[in-house]
């Protein structure tokens, strides 16, 4: 597969290496409004520069990860999709819903190999806690714990333009809990504080959450958010049902432990997405690159964005009014 | 302290033996409607067996244990009360918060020394994550999670006179988080389901609940309960602040590991609350005697029963009505 | 089972404690030469105190508990034996052999109910490990490791007067692994250095050491000592076999653990054997106590002493003469 | 750097593997008296096949990675030296200390950067402990305890060519043992036997071995090897001093744990050395391409393949004698 990435910042850097070291893919153009970083990437990977306007219309092209900023993600993946190009587009594909509808219409209209950034479900430890599930290992799932937190609050005015918590940070917990609950959620309750930077509160935003999730035969769902872990990176999710339970626990760089006077030391956890998700980074592209050749979804899609942000919008909506909301009420 | 024990049940026996183990408290009595049961526990601790009426106007009687029935809790602590006795009661003090009123404004007018049986705040364990937070170990309080499951769930009979998940079992996990919390909780929001016995749900009940506290600073509190966990009783709290994170893990018999082909494996927690909270119900007794001799209050007391039951009323509440309480509102 | 108790030190606390929490063995009476000690003793317990050599001749003592100093163990064993009087010495019964021997020679003329006070046999741990080990749980047994560090250095006036570190401390290691190999032990190879304090190499002993054991079938195993552990008491077995792995871990007071920028924090051992060993002190008098009514051998015998200072004694000539050591040549 | 790969079987596709992931190295050349496998490897990543001699003259060459079988290892190194190619040679140089020798002489003769393939210290948690150990975290370092069990035992003819545990196995335990201890080693004490397979007795190697290291200040040192570990690859390191305990413990594939009614479960180690020590491989040879360009050695060189040799003379000769070996008297 020849991939066209548009958009060589942090995330764009993250995907261009793990294209690289599939046997599979090639990069092979890189995009970027700002020209010296898509120079920077096109050279270090031996890819030429286009630009992202040229890219859909390229023949060497075959798909596009749309790594830009969010704004262009709509119309992205769009032209991708009216291009018959695969397309692989970083989260969300917008931050409403409506405009998140019309891409999705767009994309019935023009059925091409679609995935969606939703890189944690390809992270081995969650995948295998999902196996395990799926397997029966627990019997039946009851509940599901997801706590999720960063190591610090971006800047305030980040957040303004990031649609918020719930619709930036915990949309994937969100798919993660869509993903390991395996039938409809519907009702949602969220809670929210704004503990961290005052800032944040301002902006009209929380930076610590909680939020329920009730499906339909009854399992329950508790998701936890915050915007700073002194720690680093705290990434687990517990799963809990009538045989057992399951505990994907923060995975450290080595598992060195020191033993002295202050008591039992071993590392803390990784400190942030680049460390915690590598080798997840590098099975999105492999199943990308797989469901294109085998005419097969990935494993995440467009609509695992809208109803992700589905729930963002039922959450942020129980916050305001203090009660549970039925999903079928977000449309 | 010459202590007399109303009730002779299993949890009755647990606090035999911890004043009996205790330096400086002795049994010298054993009530119970079923005289055969007071016989064995007397005779066991060379304690005689009393009529509980007589237990209240014995003059070699310092203190009251009541370990008998829910609905004669209220009425044998105004007793105890009346008495000049020091009483430790199990919990509850009454199933609703009419009751549970008039019971204090007894023990206004007549204070003793009471203390109530929230054995959990006396476990090593969460008294040194306790002790940790107030000594600021981990900065700002922001969140705290407590998870909370009996091994296995009780008859439905027991069910409907408990008074139901929310006041029978989460009481204790309401008290933990009014202790650990240490502000005043402003809403309550729950959520709950009946995903493991039918007979329960047709008793009203459920028997998996979720449910989120806040605090008067935005403090935000999970609690999860579910009245069966095959592998034990899990009793664990995350404490998450801004300098860190306490987690109080469950406890196992030995610390044992075997590795072979199926994996790394440990034991499993302890079963339920005898061999749990066996050092808890120890230093309970040991903290009534010292608060009697000290003429201090107890670690907790009848308001703290009042108060945890406001909680269970305000999730009951918020069950039914599907949108978060707010506390001030449940008298 | 009425006990008199010669010695009212450190260990001989520990011993009055878990006889007075066992239900079916009272202490009647507490010897020591420094009268006021055991005053002090008898007086907590409700013993009376009395003269050592009236012990053996007391008819209201069933058993004697030896706790006294090294050198008069020998002598009270025999007399113990010779009045009929069940006996539960401490370790050693002496420092070499030959008297060693002389005592089991009046304890076969005299059979009395004899315990050696290996208390680490009775650790729950250790004995759930022996049990797994003998259910098959690891096949074969191959290998055995036993690390085995006080948290520091005694005086060198006490090393010296102590036999050393192979007759003093590591004594305990043999008995466990005479008990856990389950097999003849035919080899001893040991090595040993002084780096914690000069005094003890001056002394003439060594501070830190490793033995390898062999077995008449070729089983190995290694034991660790070191005077000194910063971070308290270490003491951990790892069984190794055909079919897997047991560890015994070091055990905490609780497990609280803590994440924070340092890392993930949890508790450091037990300080030493008080804390340690503590279940097993009182799973040692019941054995005693039920050994001699049911009249059956206690876990561990006077023969076990014996053994393992041969192993000691084995483990001193290997360090001397730099070469493996035959235990049939040590007599 | 342009590196010719001399064998193609297993440990040379994982060096290839690595190589290619560089990126200032690159794989010009693959020779294998087995074609087709040299093929094959060359295809995969780019590569020519070549012949072996060819390779010491091509131009286009920068260095010699050295996987072909061992008797061929000492003349490959030799021409590398004697070609002026930089060389990384798997362990070992030679089965004896004289061919190994003679080696060193050359290399001495024609000074070219070469590095020994003790992958182990390019392990990221040994590494971490080292660093550790270096900066003092544990004070003096006292003892050292290191473990290495493979999952399964070779074929007994290969144990026959192999040169014995020692030799072949041990070896790797022998150069962590020099690099940690970081001090002359003076003593070796060996003990071993035969429990798993008796084809590997009948060949006159043991299976199962413990070995006592000394150094000159008194360090000790203990390595456990077995051939078989049914749970996978047994690779964990201990290092004791006077502030503290450093534990390298064995690495999981994931960190998910499973509770239920077994007992807590978590995956058990990696199975081999290909999974346990890949990020170790690309390591060694990016210090390999490093040293080379900044014409430093490597971290390990041909002197550490000799001395690591001589221990294991020295351990064979402690176990065929029954005593305690100097290493001076190994030459």
């Amino acid at each position: 597969m020849r991939l066209a990435l548009i958009g060589a910042g942090r995330i764009g850097k993250v995907h261009a290496q793990a294209i690289d070291a599939h046997p599979d893919a090639r990069l092979v153009a890189v995009a970027d409004y700002h020209i010296a970083a898509a120079e920077a990437l096109a050279q270090q990977f031996g890819a030429r520069v286009i630009d992202a306007e040229a890219a859909f219309e390229d023949a060497e092209v075959d798909a596009i990860l749309i790594a830009s900023s969010t704004p262009t993600h709509a119309d992205y993946l769009e032209r991708a999709a009216r291009s018959g190009k695969a397309v692989l587009c970083e989260k969300p594909i917008a931050l409403d819903l409506a405009r998140t509808g019309e891409a999705l219409q767009v994309l019935e209209a023009h059925p091409v190999t679609c995935a969606l950034g939703f890189n944690r479900r390809h992270d081995p430890q969650f995948a295998s806690l999902k196996r395990a599930v799926v397997e029966g290992r627990i019997g039946e799932l009851e509940t599901l714990t997801i706590i999720s937190r960063d190591p610090a609050p971006p800047p305030a005015e980040y957040v303004a333009a990031s649609g918020g918590l719930f619709r930036d940070m915990m949309i994937h917990d969100f798919d993660m809990a869509r993903w390991l609950l395996d039938e409809p959620i519907t009702h949602v309750q969220a809670t929210g504080s704004c503990l961290i930077d005052p800032a944040i509160g301002e902006a009209g935003d929380v930076d610590t959450a909680m939020v329920t999730l009730t499906t339909a035969s009854g399992r329950l769902c508790h998701i936890n958010n915050s915007r700073r872990a002194c720690y680093g990176y705290d990434q687990r999710i517990e799963a809990f049902g009538s045989a057992g339970m399951l505990e994907a626990q923060n995975e450290t760089a080595t598992r060195l432990r020191f033993t002295g006077e202050g008591g039992q030391v071993e590392e803390k956890p990784h400190w942030f997405f680049l460390e915690r998700y590598a080798a997840a980074y590098a099975r999105e592209i492999d199943d990308f690159v797989t469901a294109w050749k085998e005419q097969r979804s990935p494993l995440t899609d467009a609509t695992d964005g809208l109803e992700a942000l589905r729930l963002a919008e039922a959450a942020v909506r129980s916050l305001e009014e203090g009660r549970r909301i039925a999903l079928a009420d977000i449309h």
